[in-house]
């Protein structure tokens, strides 16, 4: 198989930890008989440093002549104070519009060598494995009118029929290759919107009748993905309830350092970054944890190019590094082998040739 | 002092604990040389079913003869399919805005005796001591427009700079009586509405120069309240947000059933309710957690009546007889006696008594 990828590092330890995906691509293009063409491109602050702009028009062209996004991170102290059109996350937001990428997959897996890392108690994290499906191009983040006065400000929180039957289909069909069940977040007791989306669910229920459906409201899934975690299978989400819920229960299995993402648009093409964020204290120490840039280089394998056993390979590998107790500095404790980011790939690319 | 207070018992278990709260208010009374004077009133379901209406007219006509409201809990199953205007919660969301009850406080402190309960870890929830400071009466919940049409739906998050200035204000008021920092929890990098709230916030700092200011984006609120709650005082932030964070706060020390809450406005008036919802699974068996009601009473004698002593030896009562082992069934575990909701409330008066 041959495929373009666009790799866009931005900023803080993106470079470093995009290199490490890089790594375990080239060898599996080796092993498998792939050729992954890699084109770089800037985004975010480095982008702003360099352009002017967090997304330039070269950064789209690249990508537009690829097959699939592989990001690293953007944001940093440096940018915090620039207007916002100059600001690292514009290019986020940017790049995830132009695409049209209305799906923010984000897979949470209780890692057992990890679970002493977690803030809960390890009989409430073990054995968590959800993934959150956050709609990503619509609602507050984009609706109009978006607007400020000297005395007010609003934002528009505004979704169609097409735009959440979209989102919804996709999480039916995440939950159809999982364990079968929907869980649908909204605030139908307040919001107009959270009322369309609930009955957009009802709807297309219909032609999932393997699929079990559940409606939450935002304000106890915020409590269960704590007390609970475990009764989660796919939970399903606007654009907003999303980020704050995709972070919350980012958190929970002590493995933020671990967890990967998708954006994905209906044709295949799609955005792959680590969830973690650019962690610029860190920056150019070779200490950053590279597994979840890997793993998301595992979804873009699988969600983009359908290489499933290659995608499957990779997360074995992260997987036995980790059980052989290696890790790096963000997950040390009792038992492990803190080394640097080159020597934890070096360890998987190493046993990923051991397969 | 003489002072009516509404008592609105409500749905489920509202009853039974607001029961519970009148009999420890009626205590501290005859000790202290208070009159009380209740009127009961109907809100949620059950003025639903009596008269078609969430928040009757003589609901609100107690209410306004009265200088505090004491609410048990609204909602059920059995409503559930009502349209909007007959549901329980709609009575709250109407006695909220027709009081102009723009500030919803929710203390959560973690009680050493019920750690075990925790999803934390209890390194990770114990000496948790934080209060949240929700907007209640605007944003995304009462802006407009706010409609539904066959294709789509909007709803409208709206802030005017004198409905942020009040809330911020009274959060830097009770970071005054605490530990002296605020943390304003906002989405500036996506929200209009949010980028006014930061400039509020940093314009109203100038008068608290003694007061620590963080700003913090909601996404990572929500983790950080899981891995690092101790690090938080008092939180402020708009209604949608509040609604999610003050749940989310609401689990981790693993006291639900023992969180109070005042909704007030600027005058001292307020209504005080549980955290906890109506629990119709549990309702009319005697089996209730009544700490939050009658802790929400001592709210009550707190901030709307300036009654501190009372209010303390509420509280230290209602810690004594937790230290001493006893409990309702919501925090059983190893060396708790668990007793009923009569039987919690008859202890906790005895303990009043001897203090
Ligand atoms: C950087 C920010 C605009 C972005 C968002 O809110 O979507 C981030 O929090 C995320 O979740 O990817
Ligand atoms: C019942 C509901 C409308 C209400 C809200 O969202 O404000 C509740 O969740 C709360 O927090 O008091």
């Amino acid at each position: 198989m041959k495929k373009t990828i666009a790799v866009l590092p931005g900023d803080g330890i993106g470079p470093e930890v995009t290199d490490a995906a890089v790594k375990v691509l080239q060898s599996i293009a080796i092993r498998y008989g792939h050729t992954f063409h890699l084109k770089h491109a800037a985004i975010g602050g480095t982008a702003v440093d360099q352009f002017d702009n967090p997304l330039p028009q070269q950064t789209i062209d690249v990508c537009e002549a690829s097959d699939a996004i592989l990001l690293g991170a953007v944001g940093g102290t440096k940018w915090d104070s620039n207007p916002a059109h100059l600001r690292p996350e514009k290019g986020l937001l940017n790049i995830r519009k132009h695409f049209d990428l209305f799906a923010n997959i984000r897979p949470v897996k209780a890692v057992p060598a990890l679970l002493a890392s977690s803030p809960l108690k390890e009989e409430v994290a073990k054995e968590v494995d959800l993934v959150i499906v956050r709609e990503l191009t619509s609602g507050l983040y984009f609706g109009e009118p978006k607007r400020r006065s000297e005395k007010s400000a609003v934002d528009t929180l505004v979704y169609t029929r097409d735009e959440i039957e979209r989102i919804v289909n996709q999480a039916f069909e995440i939950a159809r290759t999982r364990k079968g069940k929907v869980t649908s977040v909204d605030k139908a007791n307040v919001l107009e919107t959270s009322k369309l989306w609930r009955e957009v669910v009802e709807e297309r229920k219909a032609a999932y009748p393997d699929i079990e459906v559940e409606h939450m409201l935002v304000d106890s899934a915020a409590m269960k993905l704590i007390t609970n975690p475990r009764t989660f299978d796919v939970v399903v989400t606007e654009n907003m309830f999303g980020d704050i819920l995709s972070d919350e229960a980012s958190v929970i299995t002590g493995s933020l350092g671990m967890l990967p993402s998708a954006s994905i648009r209906s044709d295949g093409f799609g955005l792959y970054e680590p969830v973690h964020g650019s962690a610029p204290d860190i920056a150019g120490q070779n200490k950053a944890n590279p597994s979840a840039a890997i793993l998301s280089a595992a979804m873009m394998l699988k969600h983009s190019f359908g290489l499933h056993t290659e995608a499957t390979a990779i997360e074995k590998a992260v997987m036995g590094v980790l059980e052989d107790g290696y890790c790096t500095g963000d997950l040390a404790g009792e038992g492990k082998r803190v080394v640097s980011t080159d020597r934890f790939v070096t360890k998987v690319v190493e046993e990923l040739e051991r397969e």
